[in-house]
């Protein structure tokens, strides 16, 4: 094998791999990127045995030929290199050795036999379907804050991807929840996902689908089985286990009859929850907010510590109303607002609360009260 | 207690308070700082016992007095208030509480008496100087790397700085090392300073003392007795014990006879033995140099991982020499060198090198070789 490559192209693929692959292995092929080079491609292969990342990029490629070598002392190599640097890859195999030539820098690296490199079968996809970039990004963002990161409760540790019926017909939702809070967050179903099984996508593989999901432009390939999720770009393809498990009803927790409505500025809000939290003790950091006519009350107060006190002007015409929430989650659900106004709608304060940006029910939070 | 104050000045002087306190603390005042207000200034003292600071502001003191707050839950609070904010400060020396306010927001938090506050003893300095800011940031900021962090070898512990013998009279001098590596850094000897005890300066004092040198025109009035050393501009005085013990006879293991001379770009040095230690083992991090007319080969081998090797074109007239660091001793004293060329002058592959910028001799260093 044997390569020349630009070093900035280089360093986004291996980029890529090496944040796939775990820090500690067991099995040390799992710590190494399998470099595949033929025509004018070259793609670099990196898994956990549970997500897998092929990125392919072109290169001029002098004689084909593939090889492991570690991920994570390729990528801080190449990561060093100047910029517009041409990187020269190549290995005779036999030696064992890859040679990585830049300049006047030379490397020789390790490489352990491509054959023993765990390729994840390829699968049948019951659903296949076209994301744009920006709207998978609006789904995975404004719910994965709310992902559980119980290991017991293993079937919430990602985020529910799946066909639901919405307001106006049906919808692409993703939902995430930790028993505490919980986020549902719509959009409109593409052609082609009708038929898709939901699936519970992993917090890892969100991470990393993330990084795919940077150019508003992209369209992303996303296909679905019911073991398997798959989403890619014509360069890079992230294929993932979805997590074996049942994504409990949620639909239930939602309340649907919460009349009371409060609507606040998003950012103000947040910084009140935010200043009045700092005396609070740090195991409960509860957080009371008291009603009344077009006035909020947020306040804290911890014996041992202090107390902590913050008006808002407010709209709010019901009738006065008190109750307590950890100021981590609401500080969470409020900086998922985008545009100004926060509306929350709520019960009594034994109840769980919804909130949602204006008047926009395509993304929805709950989150449950606290004594206080 | 009743005073009014900018939140930006106050935030400022809260802030080098709770850098002070340590975070875990068996006693519980040490958590807190001493707020004093009197005629229209107000002081804020903090202190580990060690260290003392105290930061005395202007502001509109309605009632004069005195009590302690904990430090680090003060500064969260102001450094969440919104900038501009003009803050005020109340107790009525009765309900062991101080109340704070600002805008709509209103805090009351827990005090404890300041007669329990511990006030660092005055003494009797025997040396009074005056220093501007940058000559004392750049004899602290370019020893302060070579600190020993081996706690039994206390006396390690900190910057020794003394008056000593340079070559053109005398100079104030800091020196720091852990027995790998050296840093002579020497100064002007400011008038006054004539007469001053060597003092070793501890790591924390060391760093606390840096943000008092940000300002260019800052004069620093510093103050040394045997057991004391205090930095002070007209708002901030930072007092601190020195630390107890006899800083080595250094001069023994400055070279003074090398004379095999290397000249190199910094930068390009330092990125190039930053490339080569990518495949070293963690552990030992030896790279190689190897010295031949007008040409310096750096190189790593590490059996498990691979090797690398790069040139770089220096200026070199002796005759060949091959000798090993560690290549973070390297790093960080390349990193020293504000000027484009670092001198080396090496003796044996056995022996102690120095390094300069170009030929002043007023910044040396002072690298262990390690066997490759």
């Amino acid at each position: 094998m044997k390569f020349s490559i630009e070093r900035g192209t280089l360093l986004r693929a291996v980029g890529q791999a090496q944040s796939v692959v775990e820090r500690r292995n067991t099995i040390p092929i799992l710590a190494n990127v399998l470099i595949e080079a033929e025509g004018d491609t070259v793609s670099f292969r990196a898994t956990d045995l549970d997500i897998e990342v092929v990125d392919k990029v072109s290169a001029q490629v002098e004689r084909a030929g593939a090889t492991t070598v570690p991920a994570v002392t390729l990528h801080e190599i190449v990561r060093k290199l100047p910029d517009g640097a041409l990187v020269e890859m190549s290995d005779d195999g036999a030696s064992g050795r890859l040679t990585v030539r830049a300049g006047r820098s030379h490397f020789t690296l390790a490489t352990l036999p491509k054959e023993d490199f765990p390729v994840m079968a390829s699968s049948e996809y019951t659903s296949n379907f076209t994301a744009a970039a920006p709207v998978l990004r609006r789904l995975f963002d404004k719910s994965k804050f709310a992902i559980s990161t119980e290991e017991t409760r293993y079937y919430l540790n990602g985020v529910y991807m799946h066909v639901a019926e919405g307001e106006g017909g049906k919808v692409l939702r993703c939902v995430a929840t930790d028993g505490h809070r919980l986020a549902r967050i719509d959009a409109e179903l593409p052609p082609g996902a009708e038929t898709m099984p939901g699936v519970i996508v992993p917090r890892k593989t969100v991470g990393e689908l993330r990084k795919l999901l940077e150019d508003d432009d992209a369209q992303i390939a996303v296909s679905v089985s019911e073991t398997k999720v798959r989403f890619a770009t014509p360069e890079i393809t992230l294929t993932s286990k979805v997590i074996d498990g049942t994504f409990p009803d949620y639909s239930r927790v939602i309340p649907t009859g919460n009349s009371r409505r409060l609507e606040v500025d998003a950012a103000e809000f947040a910084q009140a929850v935010d200043r009045v939290a700092t005396v609070s003790s740090e195991r409960s950091r509860a957080v009371k907010l008291a009603l009344d006519e077009d006035r909020l009350t947020l306040s804290v107060n911890a014996p041992d510590s202090g107390a902590a006190e913050e008006e808002l002007a407010v709209a709010y015409g019901d009738e006065k109303l008190e109750i307590g929430f950890n100021a981590k989650y609401l500080l969470e659900i409020a900086s998922q607002v985008d545009r100004e106004n926060a509306v929350f709608l709520f019960n009594s304060s034994g109840d769980p609360t919804l909130m949602r940006e204006g008047n926009d029910s395509s993304a929805v939070y709950v989150v449950m009260p606290m004594r206080v």
